[in-house]
């Protein structure tokens, strides 16, 4: 690892507080020299920040600044105290992954500016550049008259360079579990978009120009833009409102019911506001800027976390099948059908099985805004925990535990410390969180201040137990699982669930998306795998489907990037398709490469992964609605190696909308050397195993 | 006991949900017959009661009803279904109290209501009248289609007869630490009162026409009305808004931030509404009506309760001698200094010894609205906890645990668990809590529905641990300590500290008013007993001081009842005049009997009470900015038995203003048929004890 200093200049020509310098001008790179950066002071002291990539604006000259609230204050005149310059280049191993090393490298600039409103408040803004993006973050350091400090709101700005096509979902301070849009920046029409959405419990719309992040851009020159954010703690998520004259978001963080946006004491730092860049779409999904600027991992012993596979008893209940609630007279989660699950899963060599509805309280959870509803501890009496558990042991696998909390975080905070010692008691190390409903307490927001530390605490608590989690319902992820590595996915988005929901579902080009916007944050529990597509197979009336062919769903476990994969349908409708529900079966969750053949937002994308500490490589590829060949080298493999390649793929009759289970299966000897070439059905997809030759 | 069934009459005139009845008309009385309550529903619908005292109007007809936010409708017209009459007559023994058996009896009248407005929603109004004043509560039971609900607003309203002399202070949704004011119903001017107080940290001012209660009135022909809640579980601390046209109060609950004012679920009840009345002020002092409304104890085995009394590390933070912080550089809760306290406490007898400030955080606790400050665990570098318990164990005393939470509920409820098991591994089993500031979750009140939840599941957790505990900053008590006879006392008002506050201060008719209001809730934690009058023995700047005389102090003990009793000066204030220390020294904190000797809210208050388990008596009596003479008959000590009485009383020289310290001490034999006569001091008193004559 290197870290070496390059500069320190202090300025020496401002001389008093009320002094507006002359302008200030300075460039910062990228190693690779592709990406600019140029930090300006105006005359009037806004300070200002505008990229360039290849030559070619990104980013036109946009303000930085705050607006606080106490003190009444609006941060947005500075002077120049001090810039100070430094590089980086090292790498790091993250405890699992896409793949088993990450190389951080950047160019750094920081300076520490003083607001010219009389308030001497100094802001540190430090701005670091990769080859395949920059960040910035304000940080308030420690001073004397500035301690505690209440912000009204976050004033940055990205003023885009053109009217690029954008993938959005709308503003909302209660739910990113929207399916998205794709337009120009001008015909971005968040409320009627919103309006569109019958299915969502919750909704706290911005604004008809407000858009949530990851926010994943294509400018008419062919540069594809990401932003985001990293390291969002003790701090509301930002989303991103547009000013349609001139291309310009402007930052909008989520408030309290108060309207405050944030409670802060100095010593403070905001997230990283992130920009990927490149002309390869491919770049922006191989990128590890948001891991990289995150802290490293504050858990020391990892050895207990692990990826996990697994089925769940889960599905059923959407489909009608089940119930959550024992008064529904088909409780789902009874002990001889969760032991039906667990010698599924134990025999296909799944990792564990997901139990929702195991504890008292469904029959009235939802949409009343009740705070205790549950309490963790307390399973249905038709559902044995000890049985089960000791039952799943003696088979090798694991229970994972349901935790939803109806959005009574206050009531999942005091019964915290019991549920996990429960979990322990029971020997079960992993837990899926909920927050269905609106938060308690009352008036908060699920990607609020207050929220963001709830998960985070929920996280850090879980560790302290050596317990795993994913959330769902929490605000959308920003790379916080480099830190702990215990919070290994969220949902945060609209999972394969929507396909029973009857308003709008899923689009085809959903998970082509999804890859570009939700995840750069992090892994989604997206709950892949389901093999019967219309959804009527319970209950004649529901008109819901899948819109993907089988085999597309084979592909998600590669192309929708998670350590903790569900095998989303029931046991019954694997066992119809053995053959292909055997690439299930065999598909990793932890990686040691990565490669991202082929990609286009919205349209196709095919990724290559190595598996974890093994020769094997399996490739995920989907399309849209639309049909494709996909044509990919396998120069990635080893060469002099010989390998069996066994293609899942969509039969030639094969259409999402017509005959989604029309799949083939075929085995092929492959080398380094081998191009294959794959027809894509509509709305399809293929799944490739390559294993070493061992004959 | 006995408990029987009057009357079950089902109304069966009323045929259709639609036809709104005839006049109903049903009339209730105390046991003695001097109380009637009547009900009558009016030609539109609306539910009215009224109450008449010794053939005096006391509540003209007054509305019952509410008006919710969901569903959204107002529940103001109603019709009947049935009513049920009963009878109740027995007596239950306290855990600790100012009695050890208290008479239970009253009659009943519980009518089943329902909603005219077509959503048939059913409510039941409860009204029970004892010869000391009358309750109701709303309840409502479990019904199909009204499960969970949102109040709007009660509106219960209390129309006054008359234009009544009212102890009053401003309705506030933070702050019951007001000065009384004392002025006709048609002079309240909360705002205006509110607005003198410099010294309250937290307001939340509701109107100029709004007061808190437990409310003492006296009408003009002399009858003394008091208006408080009993049981407040789950619902808001109701205020009280004033129609000057009609002397009418309409309940104002107390909302969260949305104006939300409940949220509640089948089947529910809403506290009592409470009027005690009599034409004796000495009848409303010795009411235990307010406990008679609550839930018997939920805690079976409490011998491990114990009425206390204490000295604290404490009030010398209060006056500058020392600090709560460590950065001051006056650390008072440090372990040298906290041994000379229990030395003290251990040569006098007293149980225990409170420490403020042991605790890190105290720094930076206040006004900010910081979330995590304290963590209840981590003393202060200079407090040696072991090492002081150990010390405080061995002279066979306690350490008072102080958990000061700056408002923050949430933080707290988090670390409650470990704080308490902090405690019991440290042998302490008695915990003063702080709400000091503006409440997390941010946005809720000191008042509100959520607090008064956690208070409660703060008392609820405390006794599983078998920890005493007592509040400071709370909503104002409701005898919820019957149900939680470890919830010891309260602050909730203003208390003796207040006679350092530059502002308004104590006035010296305050504690004559407070017994008739605040303590009507149950117990206060007063902290009298100081000894030492201007302030500003350590601050010379301080122009404070106390304004009563030392005698008065005395007096206190006696008629500021509680069971957690406080010596709130300093030990070396106390031993300059041993003498008259020599009666905190002797007064019990729990007793057998009561006597109100004489009282006028306002004016003056003399109370006898017998010590728990002994013969011995104490009295205290007190006057406001007056002087006066006491002339009291001991006809309540036993027949045929000689008693020796210590009178501390004010010298002749006496004054709260120029002469606080001149008092006489005299010992008397007397008997049941001997009559005292005692001079009382502007802003003076007396206290006495007396104990059998040994010789």
């Amino acid at each position: 690892m290197i870290c070496f200093r390059l500069s320190l200049i202090i300025l020496f020509f401002l001389k008093s507080s009320d002094f507006v310098s002359g302008q200030f001008h300075t460039a910062t790179y990228s190693p690779d020299r592709h990406i600019e950066v140029h930090l300006i002071t105006e005359l009037n002291g806004e300070f200002t920040y505008k990229v360039i990539f290849k030559n070619k604006p990104v980013i036109h000259s946009s303000r930085l600044g705050f607006s606080l609230n106490k003190p009444q204050v609006d941060l947005t005149r500075f002077k120049i105290i001090s810039t100070d310059t430094s590089s980086y280049n090292g790498t790091w191993k993250p405890v699992w992954g896409e793949v088993s090393e990450i190389k951080n490298r950047f160019n750094q600039v920081k300076i520490r500016l003083q607001d010219l409103n009389k308030t001497d408040i100094v802001v540190d803004l430090t701005f670091v550049v990769y080859n395949d993006g920059l960040a910035f973050r304000y940080e308030f350091p420690d001073q004397k008259a500035f301690k505690h400090f209440i912000i009204k709101e976050e004033l940055t700005q990205f003023a885009l360079a053109a009217d690029n096509k954008t993938f959005w979902i709308p503003g909302d301070y209660d739910t990113n579990e929207y399916l998205y849009n794709t337009t120009l920046l001008s015909e971005i029409d968040a409320i009627s978009a919103a309006n569109k959405e019958k299915d969502i419990a919750v909704q706290s719309l911005i604004g008809p120009n407000a858009v949530q992040t990851p926010l994943m851009m294509k400018s008419p020159d062919n540069i594809y833009i990401n932003i985001h954010e990293a390291a969002l703690i003790n701090y509301a998520a930002m989303h991103l409102v547009l000013d349609k004259s001139s291309n310009t978001f402007t930052s909008h963080l989520v408030p309290d019911v108060i309207g405050n946006k944030g409670y802060l004491e100095t010593p403070a730092k905001t997230p990283w506001r992130t920009l990927i860049i490149s002309d390869k779409a491919e770049d922006i999904l191989s990128s590890k800027m948001i891991l990289n600027l995150n802290e490293p991992s504050k858990i020391e012993n990892t050895d207990w976390i692990k990826p996990q596979k697994f089925i769940g008893v889960w599905w059923e209940m959407h489909i009608g099948k089940g119930s959550w609630d024992l008064a529904s007279g088909k409780h789902a989660a009874n002990t001889e059908n969760v032991k039906k699950y667990i010698n599924f899963a134990a025999k296909h060599g799944f990792d564990g099985v997901l139990v929702e509805g195991w504890n008292q309280g469904w029959e009235d959870w939802f949409g009343n805004w009740k705070e205790d509803v549950f309490d963790f501890v307390t399973p249905y009496p038709d559902y044995d925990m000890g049985a089960i558990t000791n039952y799943a042991d003696n088979k090798g696998l694991k229970i994972i535990m349901h935790h939803e909390t109806s959005g009574s975080a206050t009531n999942y905070e005091r019964r915290l410390d019991d549920a996990f010692k429960y979990m322990v008691k029971n020997k079960i190390n992993t837990v899926k969180t909920g927050y269905v409903g609106k938060i308690i307490p009352r008036g908060e927001y699920h990607d609020g201040q207050w929220m963001n530390n709830h998960y985070l605490r929920v996280a850090a608590k879980a560790a302290e137990y050596k317990i795993m989690i994913e959330a769902h319902e929490p605000s959308r992820p920003t790379g916080l699982h480099r830190t702990y590595p215990n919070w290994l996915a969220n949902e945060a988005a609209r999972g394969n669930e929507f396909n029973n929901a009857p308003s709008l579902g899923i689009t085809p080009e959903h998970e082509t998306i999804l890859p570009f916007t939700r995840l750069i944050g992090g892994p989604m529990d997206y709950t892949p795998g389901l093999f019967h597509f219309k959804l009527n197979q319970f209950d004649s009336a529901r008109k819901t489907k899948v819109r993907t062919t089988l085999a597309k769903q084979l592909a998600l476990y590669v192309t929708m990037y998670s350590p903790l994969q569900m095998a989303g349908d029931l046991p019954e409708n694997y066992e119809v398709y053995p053959d292909a529900f055997q690439f299930i079966v065999d598909v990793p969750v932890d990686w040691d490469d990565t490669k991202i053949l082929e990609a286009e937002p919205g349209d196709f994308l095919t990724i290559a992964r190595r598996e974890k500490g093994k020769e094997n490589w399996y490739i995920g590829g989907i399309t849209d609605e639309n049909s494709r060949i996909s044509r990919i080298k396998l120069d990635f493999l080893d060469m002099n190696k010989q390998y069996i390649a066994t293609i899942y793929k969509d039969a030639s009759n094969a259409d999402w909308d017509k005959h989604p289970e029309a799949y083939v299966i075929e085995e092929k000897i492959v080398s380094t050397k081998s191009e294959l070439e794959i027809v894509l059905a509509k709305g399809g997809g293929f799944a490739i195993s390559i294993k070493k030759n061992e004959k």
